[in-house]
């Protein structure tokens, strides 16, 4: 038996994704830009790729940049928006916990003379408004916070924070980097107030190498890659179709409602079990996604159970991917004492997660535990 | 009968990259930088496709960075060559030739301070190491020169210029666009004395979202994009592992000794059909890459040729796909009278090309000039 619990960290393609794949591959793989009927069924492709994506997000099709990932929408977004508002201001906000791929974007931004604050969070990872109201100011450009932390689940309040945001008249732009809330929360970036909003394809059963930046029609961004004519020189470069397409048919499938309380019902037994071994610290909200568990086994080093659980084909991370091992700043920033943040793990599910694979990973984290305790 | 003679646009995939795309989509799934199984499989795959594209450059797997894909490349070579030099001068040197990820680019640094200059190129869009040598100064800090012309097929003198900024010594790093080259000339780095090189997985029969850029050991360059650890931080962001894969496929069944003299000859016999056509003027040089035929048929708009030619089935471009059909800056740079730009179509060849679909789109481009004199 095998349980992926790395879904957070990525997701293997969906029979839909593959499908899609499969069309811009065999059938539509020509230049998109190219005025012949090969380009034009390329750029057809991609026109009903971008309504895909489109549909699952609430949005209309014009209003989608596709980037390579979340993390260029990321960096598109922060510079592209402390850029484009200089001359009103250089305050820029950031959530404690947010991706490396916002946080070492913002680290740059204050190298480059931005004023970048950081927003606190609870023990929980999550951010209070009323934190969000004491750092903005009259020069604040730019807040950005996550709709989900990567690492702890936690749902911010970032509805909440545009209302604030709106009440306050502030100019600032408000990012969302909704990567692992997409699919797994309803999402409409118009309903949730914001300006920017990015999305992965690859945490939705969709290909590495696909994201879409949300942008609210009327706000203007600098671009931050220059080139072609594509997506109106805001985007250059020859679209990647087979990306785009396995993000499309990925979208197709996101069904938030229809699962949400299943897997809650399987995170509620999952964690009640987890309660039940010696000395199990769990780190993620009782009220987070529950998509997302973090939890530490203190006195036994992350990278040791993790190795353990592998090979007994238990696939689960410590910190997430991206760090590839290194200390978690988001539980850091969270206030968890380091011993605990050494003995962190992250099970993160997906739609397609069963009872079965959490019973197997728990019988894994039960071996582990004697096991690595007999050594020690 | 179909013949698709947009190759430099882009290309279908080959069944190498099709194979690696299948590893990548059904086997080694993973996030690289997970640290359990399923991840490292993942990153076995990726050091397999970083093994396969040094390969073909002849260089060694470390040196190389993968990219989104050319575009992506190119701006990185550019900024983060430029930010690393700042403080020993602001020149820099770019073709009038370049392709517009590489001109764009410039054009922004040249708006953020930068003196940015153009290499004149002759008729044939061919620059001279004497125009290099005249604009060179003390101040100079990069010279960005493509191996071949997307448009015109102009093979540049890149190892001549290499060889001057080593005479000169130079502290100027040298760029060399080389998407179009790569897979048709024998292409070496470290061989051809450049500092940094461009290259892209569509034009060899790889997939669109991948490119790679090479960087000499010891060359330094700031990063274009922040984020996790991936790539050593300098290009951060979950690796498109289809894309890279598909790419490694493809660059493995690149042999540009192999078909060099074969294509020469569908080239020469091309060109001398054409030249029995009424009118016709060959934008070409004679030495330029033989994959890469441009030439005008006077007083015939394009675009109009062009969409006769693809009801037909045949598939060429006016200008290149990445500027939708825009003027293009290339043939204005090489001196081309507008009437002769405005009618300028590219054939451009793979290793795949046959007689067959050559001597298809010449019954094509006659029944044009015949069938659209008549309307006129």
């Amino acid at each position: 038996m095998q349980a992926y619990l790395d879904n957070s960290a990525t997701t293997p393609l969906c029979e839909s994704a593959k499908q899609w794949i499969r069309r811009a591959a065999e059938q539509d793989w020509g230049n998109p830009s190219s005025l012949h009927a090969v380009g034009l069924d390329a750029e057809t492709l991609l026109d009903d790729c971008r309504a895909a994506v489109a549909k699952a997000l609430r949005c209309k099709e014009k209003e989608l940049l596709f980037t390579s990932g979340g993390t260029e929408a990321n960096n598109l977004a922060l510079f592209g928006a402390a850029y484009a508002l200089q001359k009103s201001g250089s305050r820029i906000l950031v959530s404690a916990v947010e991706h490396p791929s916002v946080m070492k974007a913002a680290d740059q931004l204050a190298r480059e003379g931005f004023g970048v604050r950081r927003i606190p969070v609870d023990r929980f990872g999550v951010v209070a408004v009323k934190d969000v109201e004491a750092l903005l100011d009259d020069k604040t450009i730019l807040v950005s916070v996550m709709a989900v932390n990567n690492e702890l689940g936690a749902i911010e309040p970032v509805e909440e924070i545009a209302a604030l945001l709106k009440q306050k008249r502030s100019h600032a732009l408000f990012h969302v980097d909704a990567v692992q809330a997409f699919g797994k929360l309803p999402l409409s970036p118009q309903k949730l107030g914001c300006d920017l909003l990015t999305v992965s394809a690859h945490k939705i059963h969709g290909p590495k190498g696909a994201g879409a930046l949300w942008i609210k029609p009327g706000v203007t961004i600098r671009p931050r890659t220059f080139g072609g004519e594509q997506q109106n020189g805001l985007r250059p470069g020859t679209e990647p179709t087979l990306a785009i397409a396995g993000f499309a048919g990925a979208a197709t499938q996101i069904a938030p409602k229809r699962h949400l309380a299943r897997v809650t019902a399987l995170r509620d037994g999952f964690v009640a079990a987890l309660r039940q071994l010696p000395d199990v610290v769990v780190n993620s909200g009782d009220d987070a996604l529950p998509y997302i568990i973090n939890f530490a086994l203190p006195r036994h080093p992350a990278e040791v159970v993790l190795n353990f659980l592998s090979d007994r084909g238990v696939y689960v991370s410590s910190g997430s991917a991206c760090a590839k091992g290194h200390r978690s700043p988001v539980l850091a920033a969270a206030g968890l004492d380091p011993a605990v943040v050494a003995s962190s793990l992250r099970v993160s599910l997906s739609d397609t997660t069963t009872e079965e694979e959490l019973t197997y990973c728990l019988d894994g984290i039960q071996a582990a535990l004697d096991t690595i305790r007999r050594k020690g």
